[in-house]
Parts: C-alpha cells; sequence; structure tokens
C-alpha cells in the first residue's frame, strides 16, 4: 500500500487554525497516513441521531492537500455522556456487582442491545458519508477491543448472553453438567437460566468449567461486538481496508479469532509503558509481541500506535533515549510491519493522557523526537516497499494458545507459573540464538516447521493431538513440557490414561507423581552444566523415552528432567518442569542442531539481528539494544544498506542479501 | 466402634460401574467405614421436594458388600441452583454490602427462613429413610461450619436476628447502651432496631463491645443451625453417632459450644495445606490441633477428613514425601483419634477441588499413596482398638478461650499480635519438651492438672478468677501473661483497680505502664542467658512477687519480665511480655521441674513422643518428623510393637509399657 | 486570654459524682479551660427535638467552681442513631457506591439537607443556652473536619451539589466542556446534570480536570458546612470565640479557606500517632504542622488536642518516654500556641479510643503522666502570658498550596513523588539550621520575607506569577522546581511557551524535556561534593541563568540540576529534581547566606531553636529531642528563664533576650 509511516491525529484536540501547520509538519516529516476519529464519538454525533461530519471533513481536505491519507476509527469505544443519561443501563457491572461508571472509556456493556444499536447506527452514518470517499484508505474498528474491559460485564443483559451462548455450545443443560461436572458441591442446573457468571462467592471461587466457558464468551461477544460493525462497514466501504488495534499479548479476546475477519492486524507497540517495572520490557519480549501479531493471519501487519515519546497517565515512564523511538520503529519493521503509525502526534493537553507524549511536544514546536523519527523515515523508508508483505521465513514455531493461557489463569498451579511467561522464556532462548521463530495457534497447520514447541499444552482441543503425531511422523521436532495433556475441552481433567495422557507414546513416558516446587527449585543437570528447574516438577517414568537432563539433588534426586523419544522419523521432547534461562538456552541449541535450524548469523548480547525473506533475497536488520556503540561484523555477502557497521548507542544498520540462502 | 480407618467417597462423581471397583479396594486396604453425601443436595432432592434416595441406596449396598459402613453428612453446605433461583434471598450479604452469589458452596445465610426450613426438610427425610438402617453407623452435621462464612452474613435476617440476641442477652436497650458504653461517639441507642451489624462505616471500625457481641452471635448462630439439625436427627436416628468435622484453629464458630451436643468432634487434618506459606505447619502446631480436639470434649475423636495427597484448589502446595501421609495419620491417632477417614478416596476430576488428591489419582489406578496407607493400616490398625478411648493423661493444660482469642482479633494491640501464634508459641515449648498437654476451656475444671498457663487472659469471664486462684490455692502453678485482666466481658476496661485487676493480688504485682513495642524488641536476661520480649511490655511494680527474668538494657532496663508469686500451696507467675522461642522454652522447663511434670521420655529434635495412656499402661508414638533416619533410644520397660528402633525418614514406631508408671 | 493550659473532658463518660474529683485534680494541675461535648449530640438531643443541657450544665457548675472555663464543641460529627434510622438517606456513599453505616462517627452527608437541618437546629438550640453564659469562653465546631471524609460523599445529593457548584463556576456547560477539555476520549457533556462524581468507571480513572475541582467542591463543601454552623452561632454567642480543631498537613479541607471564618485556628498535635511508622514523626516535622497551623491566619493558635499519653485504636503507638509529652507540649508552645489542650483527661474505658489514653490511666489515679505534666504546667505556665500573640518572625516563607498537593495526587508523575514530602524535604533543610521559616499560602502577601521556596508550583493560579515576579524584582530571593508553570488552574497543560511557562524569562531557562526517573537517581555535584537528584530530572537549558549544580554521570550527565538567575534587585533559583537531604541542606545554606537569612543560633543535631519574638524581646526555646542529656551554650545575651543550660534526654529550656537583634 506503499505508506511506510504515518501518525495518530486528533484534530479535534486543537484550534482549526492550527490544522495546516500540523499536516504541512506531518508531510515534512515524510509521514503519508493518519489514523482519525476513533475516540470521536461525542464529536460526531454530538446529540441522538444529530451527525455532524463537516469538521472531519475540513480536517479530510487539509490532511489532503499535503498528500495525507486517513485511516477512520469507529468511536465506539466512547459512549457520549447524552447517551449513557438516556440509557444508564449500558453501564457495565462489574464481577463485584459494582456499577462501572461514566468518565473514563468504554463505560459500556458489549452485551446491551440499545449500545449496540446506537454503535451500529453511527458506523453505518460513517460507512455511508466515507465508504467511497478516496481520501480514506481503510477503517479500524474500536480500539483495542477488550482494553477496559478485563472483568466486566455481569449485568442481566450478559449474564443471559452468557446463557445463551452456553445453550448454543452444549445444546441441553444436561450436557453442561455432564461435561463440567456440576454434580461436584451440587452445582447441577435444571435450566440455563440458573447460570450465574463469575461474580463474588462466598469462598470466591467458582467450577474452573464455568470460568473457562466465561472466558470463552467474553472472547466471543468481543469477536462478534466486532463483527457487527464489519458487516455494516463491508458493504458500504469497497476498496477500503478494515483492521484493528491489538495489544501483543492481552489475552481478553484470542486474537486469532478476532483476526480472522480482518485484511490484516495492527499493534500498538508500547516497549516502555508507564505500568511496567523499570526498565520496561527486554527487547526479546518486544519481538514476541511483533511475532505474535505476525502469526495471527501469517502476514505481514501494520503497527497502529507505536510509541512516540513518554507515556503516562497519573505516573510516567522513563523518557526513551535518544536514539530509542527509532530503534523500536525499526524492530516492528524488521519483524513485519509495513506500515508505522505513530502514536501521537502532539502531547494532548487535557483529560487521562496529557503525559502520553505525542511526536511534538504539547506546546507544539518539533523538537528531538520530531527529529529522531524524521531521519528514521528518511532512511527506512525508501527501503520498506522492497520488502513490503515479507516475513522471517521462520523454521521454527512456538504454539501460543489462549485456551490454555485462560486455564492457567484459572489455576495456576503455583503462584508464579503464568503461561505467557513460561511461553516467552521458551522464546528469548531462540531469540538469544538469532533463530527466528514463528508463534502460531492451535491450529496452525505445522507443515514446514522443523521445530515446533507447544508449551503447557494442558487441555486437549480439538485435532492438536493428531496434528502433532503427524508432525513428528513426518520428521518434526515436537517440544512438549510439564502439564501436558491433563484435561479436556471443559477443563476436566482426564481419566484415560497416565499423565500426559493422549501424549504418552508419543513422548514415550509416563507421569505417576507431581510435585509443586512450592518450598523452591530443583537442581538439573544438563551437558555437564548446573540448571534449575522451578515451580513444578513431573516425576517421569520413561517407557522409552531417553533421559536427557535430571535433577541432580534434593526431594527429586536422578529423576529427569527433559526427555526425547524418537518417533517415526520425528522426535518428540519432554521438559518436566521451568527450566532457568540457562537451561532453556542450551536445550534450544540442542533442539535446533538436531533439527538443523539456522540462526540469522552470530551476534553479541544486546544486538538483535532479524531478517525479512523476500523472493530476491534477505533484508537483515541489525539492531542494537544497548546504551554503548557496537561493531557488527556483517557476514560475506551481505550488503549495508543503511547505518553503519559502527552502530551508536540504540543505534541500527541494514543489510541485503542478493540470493537467499547465500552466505 | 473398632473402625480405625475410613475413607471420604463420592460415588456420585463416577460411573456407578466403578463403584464396584472402588469398594473392593477400599475392603482390600484394611478401610472400614465410608463417608458419603455431604455436598449431594442436588441428587437427593434434584427438585422442590422431589428426593431422590435410590442412587445412594445402590452405593451403601455396594459398600456393604464389602463390609464397609457409612457416615452420611446432611448436604446442608450446597443449597442446590434451583433453590436460590427459587429464593435468592437465601444468598448472603458480606460486610461491604455484596450479594454473594451461588457456585461456590454455602451460598447460604444460615438465619434465613426459608433456607433452615428447606435445610431441615431435608434432614427429615434422610433421617426418616437411613435412620435405622444397619449399613449407617453415624451422622455428621453440615460440613465445616463456619468455613465459607467468615464475614458473612449482614442480610436483613442476620441483622434482625442479631438484634433479638442482643435483646435477650441484654433484656433491655439501656442495660447494652450501659454495658457496651455507647455514649462513647453519641452511639447510644433507644431502640435495638438501631444496632447494626458491623458493615462498613465512615472511619471503618466498630465499637469493640459491638464487634465482640457480633462474634459471640455469630458463632452462636451456626451452633444453632447445627442444633436444629440435631433436634430433627436424634429422634430418628437411635443407635447412630451424630458428630461434625471441626478444623482445627479455625474460630469463626467456639468449638466448644459446637461440640456439646455431638457425641463426638471429629476433625478434618492437612498438614500441608496450599493456602500456607510453605513448608506449611510446624509438627508441634499440627499437634496442637489434634489435642485442641481432644480437648474440646476432654476425649478422644475422629479425623474425618486425613490428608492424602497433594492440596489445592487454583493452586498447590507441595507433594507429601513418601512417608509423610503415614506419618501424619500416626499422630493423628497418636494425640487421640480413634478413626481415622481420609480425604479422599479418588481425585476428583471436576470442579473446584481438582487438585485436592485423592488416596487414588485422577486416573483411579492405585499407586504409591494407596500402598503406603495400606502399609500403614496394616500394622497399626490392629493396634489401636487397644488403646481406643485413651488419651495422654496430661499434667499441663493450656486454656484455650475462643472469647480471648476474639477480643483481640478486635484489638491486636501490635500488628504482629495474634492470640493463637501466642498461644501456640507456649504450645511449642512443652511439645518440645516432649510433655504432653491438654488444651482446655475457659470454664473447664483445672483440679487434676499441676501447672495451668493461662495466656492473655485479657476479658474477665464468669467464674475463671475465683477458679484460677482455687487452682493455685489448692496447690497449682498457674502461668499468666501480659494483657491479664484488662477488660470485662463486654469488652470495656475495668477501673476498679490497678492491672492485672482481679489478678493483682494473685499475682504480687501492679502494672501502672505498658508499652506497645512498636520500634522493636526488649532484651530480656533469663537464667544467665539473652532472650528477648516483643510486642508487648508490662511495667511491672512487684508487690510482693519475686522477678525471675528482667529487662537487660533499652527504654526498659532493670524493669521485670517474668515474676513468681507464692499464694496459698500454690504458686503465680508472670510474663508481661512475648517472649522468643528460647525464653519460652527455658520458662517451661523451669516451671516443669517445679511443678514436677515429667516429660514422656528424651528425644532429638524433630522427634516427637506422644502418648495414649490406658489403665493397662502406655502406648508411645516415636514420630520421626524429620527427611533423616533416626535411631530412637527406648526407655528400658517399653516394648517396640510397631516399626523399628531405627526409623526411616518420615518414618514412626509405637511402644508399650507394661503398667503405668514404670520407667 | 491567659489560659495557657487545659484538656479535653468527657464527663458523660463517668459517673457524675466522680466529676468534683476530676475537677479539683485538673484545677490543682494548673489547667484553666476544658472542652466539652463535641460527641454529644445523643445526650444532649435524646430523641428528636428533645434536648438535654441540664447534665452538661451541673458539669459546667462543677467545673467553674475549680475556677475552670471552657469551650463547647457542635457535636454534629456524630449523628445519632435515632436521626439514622429515621433518615438513612443521611449516610454517606462511597466512591465504589457502597454506603458507609452507622458505627463509627461522621456516618453523614454534608451535602444531606436533612442532616443539616438537625445539625443547624442543634447548634441553634445549644448557642441560645450557652451563648451569654460566662463560664463559656468560646466554640469548637464539628470536630478534625474532612477526618473520616476522605473519600465521601458520593450520593445523589452531593452529585447534584458538584453539579451546581460547577455551574456556579463555569457558568455555561460550553465554558467547563473548553475548560476541562472534555473533548478527549468523547467526555464532552451536553448538561451539568450528566457530570460524575468521581465513581469507579472501566479503566479507574477520571479526567484530571474534573478529579482537581471534585477536590475544590470537596473542600468548599466542608467550609460550607462549617460557615452555616458559624453563621447560627455568630449572632448569639456575643465574646465567645469560635475555632475549629484542624489536623496539621491533612488535605481534605484547603485550612486557609476553613480558618477565614474562625477567630483563631486549633490544631491537633499527635507526634506519635498509632497509624504512623515507629519511631513516628520527625521534631522538624512537628515543628511543620505548627508553622502550618501559625501560617493559617499568620497569627498565634491554640492546641485543641495535645497528646498526652500512648494513641491506639485496634493497635497502638509506641509509649511516650518520660518527658517526652512536656517536650512535645513545649515544642507547641515555641511553634506559636498560646493555649495547649491535652486530649483527653482519662483513658476512655469504652469504643473505638479506648487506647488513647489520657493524662490519667483507665483507674483515674493520677500517675507518671500527671505529674510530668503539672511540672511542665508548674514552670512554663507563668512564662506564657509574656509572649502572647507573639511568633517567630521568620525571614523565610515557604508556599503551602492545598491546589498544587491535589494536583499531585491526582497525578504523582512518579510513584514516590509527593507534594508534602518534597515541601517537608524544603522544610527540613531550613529546619536543621535553625532558620524560622512561615508556610504561607499562594495567595499570602510575600513582601517582608528575604527568601520564598515555592515548591512544585505545577497549576498556575490567579495572582501568583505576578506576586512571585514583584517579589523578585524588589530585591527578593525565590526558589522554584521542578514541574513548575506546566498547567492552567483547571488541570490543563498550558501551551503558550515552553516550560516552564510564564516562569522562563524569571527564571532565565526552558525545559524542552524531561524524565521521570523509574531506573533511579542521577548523581549530582553541587560545590565540590556528591549528591543525588532523584524522581524526576529536567533538562534544562540555561538561557541567561547560571548554572550552580549538574549531573554528573548517568544519562544526564553535565545537565544542569539547579541555577540561579539575577532579575531586578532580586534572584531567581531553580531546583529541577527532587534533591536529597545533603543537598538541600546545602542549598539551604547557600540562599540563606545569599538572603541574609541569619539563624536563631547554633546547635548540635538533635536539638531544635525556636524563637517567640515580642516587641520587647525574644524567648529562644532549645528542645532537647534526643534520649541524650544535652549541654546547649547560649550565646551570651540570653537569659536562661526556664529549665537548665545541661538538659536532660528529652528536656527542653527557655532564654529571653532583653532586647531584639541584640546576641
Amino acid at each position: 500500500m506503499n505508506f511506510q509511516f504515518g501518525v495518530d491525529y486528533y484534530p479535534e484536540h486543537w484550534p482549526e487554525d492550527r490544522w495546516e501547520t500540523d499536516a504541512r509538519l506531518m508531510a515534512e516529516m515524510g509521514l503519508k497516513v493518519v489514523r482519525l476519529a476513533e475516540f470521536a464519538w461525542a464529536k460526531l454525533e454530538p446529540a441522538d441521531g444529530r451527525f455532524e461530519f463537516a469538521w472531519l471533513d475540513r480536517a479530510l481536505a487539509v490532511l489532503d492537500r499535503r498528500g495525507l491519507k486517513v485511516v477512520l476509527g469507529t468511536p465506539t469505544a466512547c459512549p457520549p455522556a447524552w447517551l449513557i443519561e438516556a440509557h444508564p443501563d449500558i453501564l457495565p457491572v462489574d464481577s463485584q456487582g459494582r456499577v462501572r461508571g461514566f468518565g473514563g472509556r468504554h463505560h459500556d456493556c458489549q452485551s446491551n442491545p440499545v449500545y449496540r444499536r446506537y454503535s451500529e447506527r453511527l458506523v453505518r452514518a460513517m460507512a455511508d458519508h466515507w465508504g467511497k470517499d478516496a481520501r480514506v484508505v481503510g477503517w479500524q474498528t474500536d480500539n483495542e477491543l477488550g482494553n477496559s474491559h478485563d472483568d466486566l460485564c455481569h449485568c442481566g443483559h450478559c449474564r443471559a448472553a452468557f446463557q445463551a451462548w452456553l445453550a448454543r455450545r452444549y445444546g441441553d443443560v444436561a450436557r453442561l453438567n455432564t461435561s463440567w461436572g456440576t454434580v461436584f458441591w451440587s452445582q447441577t442446573y435444571s435450566s440455563f437460566s440458573q447460570i450465574p457468571t463469575p461474580t463474588l462467592t462466598p469462598v470466591n471461587t467458582h467450577s474452573p468449567s464455568l470460568l473457562l466457558d466465561w472466558k470463552r464468551f467474553h472472547s466471543d461477544l468481543i469477536v462478534d461486538f466486532q463483527r457487527a460493525q464489519i458487516e455494516v462497514l463491508r458493504p458500504l466501504t469497497p476498496g477500503q481496508f478494515i483492521t484493528h488495534n491489538c495489544m501483543g499479548f492481552a489475552n481478553t479476546v484470542d486474537y486469532f479469532d478476532l483476526a480472522r475477519e480482518l485484511d490484516f492486524v495492527s499493534h500498538d507497540q508500547y516497549p516502555v509503558g508507564f505500568w511496567e517495572v523499570p526498565p520496561g520490557r527486554s527487547a526479546a519480549d518486544l519481538a514476541a509481541a511483533l511475532d505474535l501479531m505476525a502469526g495471527l493471519k501469517r502476514r505481514s501487519f501494520w503497527i497502529m500506535e507505536q510509541q512516540s515519546g513518554p507515556t503516562g497517565w497519573q505516573i510516567l515512564a522513563k523518557t526513551p533515549r535518544p536514539g530509542q523511538l527509532a530503534l523500536w520503529t525499526a524492530q516492528s519493521v524488521a519483524h513485519g510491519a509495513d506500515t508505522v503509525v505513530f502514536f501521537r502526534w502532539r502531547s494532548c493537553t487535557v483529560g487521562t493522557e496529557q503525559y502520553w507524549h505525542g511526536i511534538l511536544p504539547h506546546n507544539g514546536v518539533p523538537g528531538r523526537r520530531y527529529a529522531e523519527l524524521k531521519g528514521l523515515i528518511g532512511g527506512l523508508g525508501p527501503l520498506m516497499p522492497r520488502f513490503e508483505g515479507a516475513l522471517s521465513g521462520a523454521e521454527v514455531a512456538i504454539v501460543h494458545s489462549y485456551d490454555q493461557n485462560w486455564a492457567f489463569e484459572i489455576q495456576p498451579h503455583h503462584p508464579d507459573l503464568d503461561y505467557q511467561k513460561y511461553l516467552l522464556a521458551v522464546y528469548r532462548a531462540f531469540h538469544g540464538r538469532q533463530i527466528p521463530v514463528d508463534l502460531v495457534s492451535d491450529a496452525d497447520d505445522l507443515r514446514g516447521y522443523k521445530l515446533v514447541v507447544a508449551p503447557l499444552a494442558f487441555l486437549e482441543l480439538p485435532g492438536v493431538v493428531q496434528r502433532l503425531k503427524e508432525f513428528v511422523g513426518e520428521g518434526g521436532h515436537l517440544v512438549l513440557t510439564m502439564r501436558t495433556g491433563v484435561k479436556d475441552q471443559a477443563n476436566v481433567c482426564q481419566t484415560s490414561a497416565p499423565l500426559p495422557g493422549p501424549y504418552a507414546d508419543l513422548l514415550g513416558l509416563e507421569v505417576l507423581d507431581y510435585d509443586c516446587l512450592r518450598d523452591g527449585p530443583v537442581p538439573v543437570e544438563f551437558d555437564g552444566q548446573k540448571h534449575q528447574g522451578s515451580l513444578w516438577w513431573d516425576v517421569v517414568t520413561p517407557k522409552g523415552a531417553q533421559v536427557v537432563a535430571w535433577a541432580d539433588g534434593g526431594d527429586h534426586k536422578s529423576e529427569p528432567a527433559v526427555t526425547r523419544n524418537g518417533v517415526g522419523k520425528g522426535t518428540a521432547w519432554y521438559v518436566g518442569t521451568q527450566p532457568d534461562a540457562g537451561l532453556w538456552a542450551a536445550l534450544a541449541g540442542l533442539w535446533a542442531a538436531q533439527a538443523a535450524v539456522e540462526p540469522v548469523a552470530i551476534a553479541q548480547a544486546g544486538v538483535e539481528l532479524v531478517r525479512r525473506r523476500t523472493a530476491e533475497g534477505d533484508f537483515v536488520f541489525v539492531l542494537n539494544h544497548t546504551a554503548e556503540a557496537v561493531a557488527f561484523e556483517p557476514k560475506a555477502a551481505w550488503h549495508l544498506v543503511l547505518g553503519e557497521a559502527l552502530m551508536p548507542p540504540w543505534g541500527f544498520s541494514v543489510y541485503e542479501t542478493r540470493k537467499r540462502g547465500v552466505q
């Protein structure tokens, strides 16, 4: 689409006589696209049914004169005060029964029919107006769906919607009772109308089966909410794309589902959010979020909000150091972003996000952020069309499963066990070896990968066992871990076989006992080195598998920690604990070697190598995530196309390889 | 009754064709009794007034064919969904005004007349059906009464019940006003109808007098709830016992009161609960809980739930090491359990307690837990009839008072001061010296003991002063502590005398000042050793008492820490602070020596000696609570009847003494 | 007024036949005034409209016979149970929508018209009865207004009152929309009726503009609540004063506003409150609270509650050491208290404050606290008329702004940034140098001071810029800090100029970037010494200012930390970070030297020097805040008038200088 760079802009926040200056500065900086209006409901419909679109048309005209195209957000995240006053029933209710009021955003219940009707009417009016406007290239549905709705909503509409969802899923209540095992604690239902949403109980817990279905329902509700908008938009907006700005590892909604009906996904990338423990997320974790976005539809994507300054609400994060904004932007491009839209143009002077800084400071005078990003755009922008649409060509996949993640949120087992942390530990091990990785769904086709890791495959989900067995049978290397094969899809423990249940044959082992390591880690020996397994310990009895690492002390002395089992043409590995970073790194090296997986190249710690592989060759990004200058030694066949071999602190360079695979 | 061992079983959780296998495995293991049905309301009454008992009769028949007798639980802890749907008013309301919903257990208000009516109707139907069934040997009322109800309920029914309870206690509101001192902050009531339950206030506190009566009312309500069931059961179940499964030091309900109308008490013993800070409770604390159970009716008891595997809800505790399940069971027997019922038979696959493991794993195939407990039963079971009904014959008593405990929950004084921790510190000092201790109530007869410790005797409760004075006068050794004699029964400070109020003469001292040690402990010297007093410091002025230990530094240098006062034939000791473990141990040694109290014998650290004293002699349990093998040297007159002198890690042995007192 | 010392007394808590003893003991101790009745509503009006004043008249008579005058509190902090029962709508509602119930105090909504009507009727009845009674010298309105109301109230009355307040402030809703910037997140209001109070929202935050106006409204509501009482009292109580007991740095209500209609302010001084982290507040922080009280009306004041023993509710603070009660009382007098009223006479036996100890212990027998304070009164009392009304004659002022404080509560920027802590750090620097400081308001006249510090002058408040510029122009030394000039009065960021906005010229610098130091402090060099700046770092570009201190390492190496700028006859200093204590101390020394500010004298650490400056000369208090004896060397011209040069631990002495300024 040839946009490369854009910016999120709120003309409604500024005097109209400033718009021209803003548009000029944007164009001078090299921006080509502007997202507008995703929080502008009250401005677009200031009273019930009174649509005022002229101001936005004037903004489009100003932008158009500078060659800037527009993405419009459907502003449904902000039902206005007049609507809430007329229909207070729209307000959401939390799990403690408290109504969450007007004054933030998304003070709404996505099951509420009135809210849905008003939302769809507004979207329709906008699509009618701009659906064939050449200045508008696409649409963003709502904003960060799932955000602000974590624990919401438990109102009567939502309860009825949940019950109806369950009725569709289970057919009759007897089947639900059997599937969930409601016989436990006399929780048997004689009608769907008796089923609660998971509000407070005297013991503050609900059936894990109810809780898992509640999370699925909640995700489906959000997907349905978006679908209703897409159904309005599609027929009225021919030639315009529809996307949505996701939030990396946020997991209120299953992004694989949400992405299905979009043309491509977008992502909001904030490397240093104010809510994070300083110094914020690591380069590897940022990379993982980007690779997950690429995985949602297995195609390139947009960044719809790329951090452009310090973030903050009541508190602020540390200010990005000179170079970091450009580096992080380059990282987004390296991992598959075809267009990067910066959030936001100018630091807002009003409301909750006064300290969520934009490219320009509050007073609107371009400063160091403007200069830094203008420089980046000038260098990187011209290269980007050459690898538009390309991804990394990874040979390794890690399965990222929302169902598994939710199941561990419901039952973490150990207080410190977290599905995403576990998965990210695996990811980091490959990232540290400069090995590209795809993050894929439970349902994705695995053929073409040499090595697949499916961490914490706790629930048996439809088709997965069969697909993994075929993958190994055809020569793949598969890694499974502790807590695999424990439960069925309804979050009920399987009894048909010893653990790991349906995977026992594939893995060549049984787990007849296990130990939640509440009293600390188990020492593990691998390849002559000392490591640790923490949080959980499966007591593994090999039934054909070969022991690769084992406990060398403590309660579990000599028990296996890691095993391998040859099956068909392939190999199935098992990791019965949570390895520390060193053990993950060593294991990733072993697996890569055995599966003949190659790194992009070798680099020193803190330097990330990422490639975009096109039919003509690779573009390799060398990203210096350190505060020191770094001299990088490229492979012989690589040609520097941007930056310098001697990278400054937080600097980067780009190399091109003429022919794929030539080194 | 000759049951020795049993198990908690949920036939309704499993296919009926599995029951036969379960019963066979139980019998082969040596089990003799099975508890059933305590959570089966929805199964026994699937719709209003439709009782379905046939399934349970079939289960009884299967068990009966294997010689297994049955205890039935009244399943009132789980009012079913149809009942809550028809009568949502049954749902309890917490102190923040939030309705606690269906989906856990005990989503009920024990004051609610509808819930009471339905509960009693079900109990009556069950008693009608099984009250004369020879396969049924007894009944358990509800389940862990007080559990799940900690902060509940504050609904209108409960408020009215509280007001009525107060009207009965005080007669007229003027007397309540005087007793509570409602003149403070204008809290005077002109009618009982104005009195709140302790819900949120602007300052988040209530009158300490109201709070103490609220705790008493809440306890009485639970006792009354049980009494209503007992009144139904008694006439209909001749020859069948009635018990209840208590929870050690849980203190929502006064177990002395709850136990009064039971034939004997039962206890649920979970040495490693998932909610505890690893590594869980010490052997001494486990022993104390058992001794409290023995103290409730001063007779032997049942364990109705003995841990049989890892515990867990959302998180899990560490898995018991090989030997620990048997060791903990032996400890329960050693301290007075005549029957031990394991919780549970098979790990549940559904609902909140999927990880509260049973003897069998999820897949139902006997494993190491089955083997370990089968071995235990084979060894210990045959011995148990020889000491059925016997207790330890302790010469030392510690007063455990619910009123005092509640008073310190309301006003802990120091943030770290806790009545139970203080009491357990005293208990541990004697336990560490292998000295048997009884835990007794405020109202118990103390004659027959040589030494009595009444820690934190803060409130002056009816008859206690007189009883303690008589105990000392007749030659006993009495230990009182800091914060003794401060208040009257209504939680109002006494003014009639300097502290320790009515005990001043007995103790031979006055406390004219005190100091909450918020800035750290006071160094204390006793017997040439350095110790510490923490949390609180009474500034003691001896009026006849002799100083035994004193501060040797800091703000309170040279002030007394411990005193003794000879009175009549006896001695009254005072401890004006919270000693550290070393000082408690030293003091326990001093007191035992002075009161001529003998230990069971001497053993190394980590080994517990417990006796059951019969008319024919003692049975002494030697329990190795360590992960190392231990060689124990018995007294000469002891004969090994179970185990070995060289105990394995987590092992135990039993000795018999031919004649009591012969060493 | 010649009262010097008094006590808070609750005759209604004690048998009437004790009153005579109490009055005698008070008189013997030297007390002259007694505060009564501020929590006695239920006793004064036991039923609707039935006023019973006779008991209080009898108490007044008893006190009068001993020469004790009386201050009456209006007992509106405790609406009685009968009133709440009849009008439950009076109960306040918190921000989570929970009704806060009866059972503490101030279970009321200050917007509620029924509560207001009953309150004013009672005040009128009392004023009618005692307004011309010579035994009554004055009135205290309510009690600690703002206490217990922190988050209250969000009921319908309060919401309507807030909307009406906003309508008065902004005139029409369009102006409010513009001022607040409600265009952000579509929060535009089409009528005042749509505006919420800041209750829970889905994102748990509100517009910072709404939040700041909510705090202002809440403060104004409390001022209005007091005003209504004053309007009743004034005409009916000629010759009697009206005061209120404030709580130092509590900031629910703007005390400058609350003080305006009072004759003088009073203060409650609790050096060791049970809620504080041991060992409690420092001598400097205690001094600052007293100086703030003096600043409210720039005149001397009363202590209405001076700590007289250990404090406690559920938990207790450490007991004051011998000497501390007298020392703290002397400190109150030293900083401007003309009368000190002790809280309370006798330790209460009932209700929440059983452990908030009085001069007498629970049993009523005078002990060490009585003796200590009697000694103090005998010594200090006779001196006090000689400096009644005098203050310190400070040459330094620190601006204490409620608006700025509230703005930083709403947006702390850094999690550890706190307006009051920042301000107190400045205060401590001068206090440590024995330099008297006044705490003044945004609106106070600054002429007459040599040096003014206005920390964190974040919001541009009316007239302040002009006043500060004039102050410097006329030769003053002004210190401004990080986050100065950021926002307008509505909490919206200014855009007219680079930071520090309107102060850029005065300070001779620009701040084009800044950094929230979430990753730790910046090393700062000043005067050859190493210090630290933490929490925040302004990237200062001098535009004429001279750099006085700078970063000597880290991300901000060489950037300015402190600057000075000569303007007109004066000097404007800027501190772009939060200095550590050492740097503040060094800077205070520099500023004092440059501004020719003199300390009272020199003293060792832990000794505080405070003066009261009269036309005839100074009275200098030398306060030993240490646990060691201290020998103080007075200046030559000083004459010891109380105590000894060698002060005992926690002792003090008083010196007189014959002629002001002679040393």
